[in-house]
């Protein structure tokens, strides 16, 4: 069953992949000293609760419905390293990336299962961060049991945006298709794919996009569907930014920062584009991200040889969706 | 989380989808008296053990790996009715559908799970059959307690297909695409959905195929990758069986019927074609499968108008599959 449990803490953290950045994408389940699932978490974005974190503050609340968590991570932390009643004594921690061991936003996350009394934590991928590794040497050095590489080639999968990014840039194309493999009308997917799609957006350092399609679709670009802050944006155009109508809405959106070259400092990129764009820039890209809906029309596909390889697929909505590397 | 483990069976369940015919399919996951999971295990084949009877078998498997137990379902049944040694008392179970009241081609699962000493029988949809049920009044007069309809909306999905074939005919119609929604190249798809077409292929009454496909690929239609039954055929032509090239592999396999009309009697029928296929005989299908690889290429697509309804989604190997209602 180790696997089964380290699945699930994988399919959780896939769920927030990209919406981590610059973190990376971690899951973490925790069992009780009999073995019942007590949670299923995630990170979920920088700033906030570790999936360690989250996973012990989901345990609990599963354990006593009346803690009264405070939301920030920091505050998080010390109420449970206070409160916790040793309630997860002797519980199992499956977690995709070795627990942290240092001082960053949120203090180290291998401390907090060493206080909580932890039998036994596994681990998909050893971190090979200088600052932040050393957790599970930590673990060990209180007596907590420690497995390694527990379905480590799918946790090294999860973390491959993340070593991207980390070591210079991510370039992830966005696509939307029907059943059949068309990209044309002006909404194509399910409500809950296109809030993933924004969701992204409002991680992201810059949102390249094609001149042609700016001129054509006159869209907004910005992240209105969880009400969060629109990405710049990146034309890629041979005219001169003067030549596009000033009225299309993306470009007054707020405080959004417009370039016709991609900037150095940009380390996570979103192309989102169709046929012709994706035949430009495929060759550049770590990743793809293709919705698909539940819907074939008389309309002519995607023409393009790509022979894609699935990091991981899922469902959002009546939409499939998979991220894929080349 | 008892949604999360009924999801679990349902799940588990949906992985033979078709190939329990002419039995539902049916999933069951049990959890010891602590809650620990034991178990998650579905019905796979007509005449062979039931979901219970093999969630209880993998439970105690994983309790005590020195059990040696029978193949046959019949056997099983009363060896672990004889030597269950109470390890399963007080266990939970969750059925997706309620376990069966009389004695068929295996025993009652409801009695054995009364004589295991199961304290919570969870079920997601009541047995309307009036030969099988009454499992869970059983269940009840023998003390145990019984919660019905957990997720029943998609418990009923599931049954979908066994009500309709119950009830007369079911008509399934398999495509194969890549992911921009092309159906051209002999093989399509991974060899993990072609093995799964390939035992829904030994199971039906009838493949029904086009004229035209025939004389252009000359197909061999069997279910070679399972080494098991070839499917009769009906082909639907409007010119004469004698038409055909009698070379064609698909008039070669051994015991196989040929029709040109679909008979009476076949009560599961598979469609297999492409684009022309699907538009003559869509209105008539009960369900879709559609299997899509990972690759884009230059080829025209699949046109046709044709709102689809998503039942379930999954992988095989590479390839994503989707099984639709219109």
């Amino acid at each position: 069953m180790k696997n089964f449990y380290m699945q699930l803490a994988l399919n959780e953290a896939w769920k927030y992949q990209f919406l981590t950045y610059p973190n990376p994408a971690v899951g973490c389940v925790i069992l009780d000293k009999n073995e019942k699932i007590l949670s299923i978490s995630a990170h979920q974005k920088a700033g906030e609760a570790h999936a360690e974190l989250n996973a012990i503050k989901e345990a609990l609340k599963n354990l006593k419905s009346e803690f009264n968590f405070p939301k920030k991570a920091d505050d998080l932390y010390h109420f449970i390293l206070k409160n916790h009643q040793n309630l997860l004594k002797n519980a199992t921690a499956f977690v995709t990336l070795e627990p942290c061991n240092h001082q960053g936003k949120t203090p180290p996350c291998a401390k907090l299962l060493a206080e909580l009394g932890f039998k036994k934590v596994f681990i998909s991928v050893k971190d090979e961060n200088k600052i932040a590794s050393g957790g599970a040497e930590f673990l060990q050095k209180q007596g907590i049991e420690v497995e390694f590489e527990l379905l480590c080639k799918q946790g090294e999968k999860l973390l491959k945006p993340f070593l991207k990014w980390q070591k210079g840039s991510f370039k992830l194309f966005k696509l939307a298709l029907s059943l059949n493999g068309s990209a044309y009308g002006k909404i194509v997917s399910s409500e809950e794919s296109r809030t993933y799609a924004h969701q992204i957006r409002s991680v992201i350092d810059m949102l390249v996009v094609g001149g042609e399609t700016i001129r054509k679709d006159r869209p907004l670009l910005d992240s209105r569907l969880v009400k969060a802050k629109a990405p710049h944006v990146c034309i890629m155009t041979r005219k001169s930014l003067e030549s596009f109508d000033k009225n299309i809405p993306l470009f007054s959106v707020p405080k959004r920062q417009i370039f016709t070259q991609i900037p150095k400092e940009a380390k996570f990129l979103m192309f989102e584009g169709g046929e012709n764009f994706l035949k430009n820039f495929k060759d550049e890209m770590d990743c793809f991200l293709i919705f698909q809906n539940s819907k074939l029309n008389t309309q002519n596909n995607v023409k393009i040889s790509l022979e894609l390889t699935p990091m991981y697929k899922g469902f959002l909505g009546s939409d499939t969706y998979g991220i894929y590397e080349l």
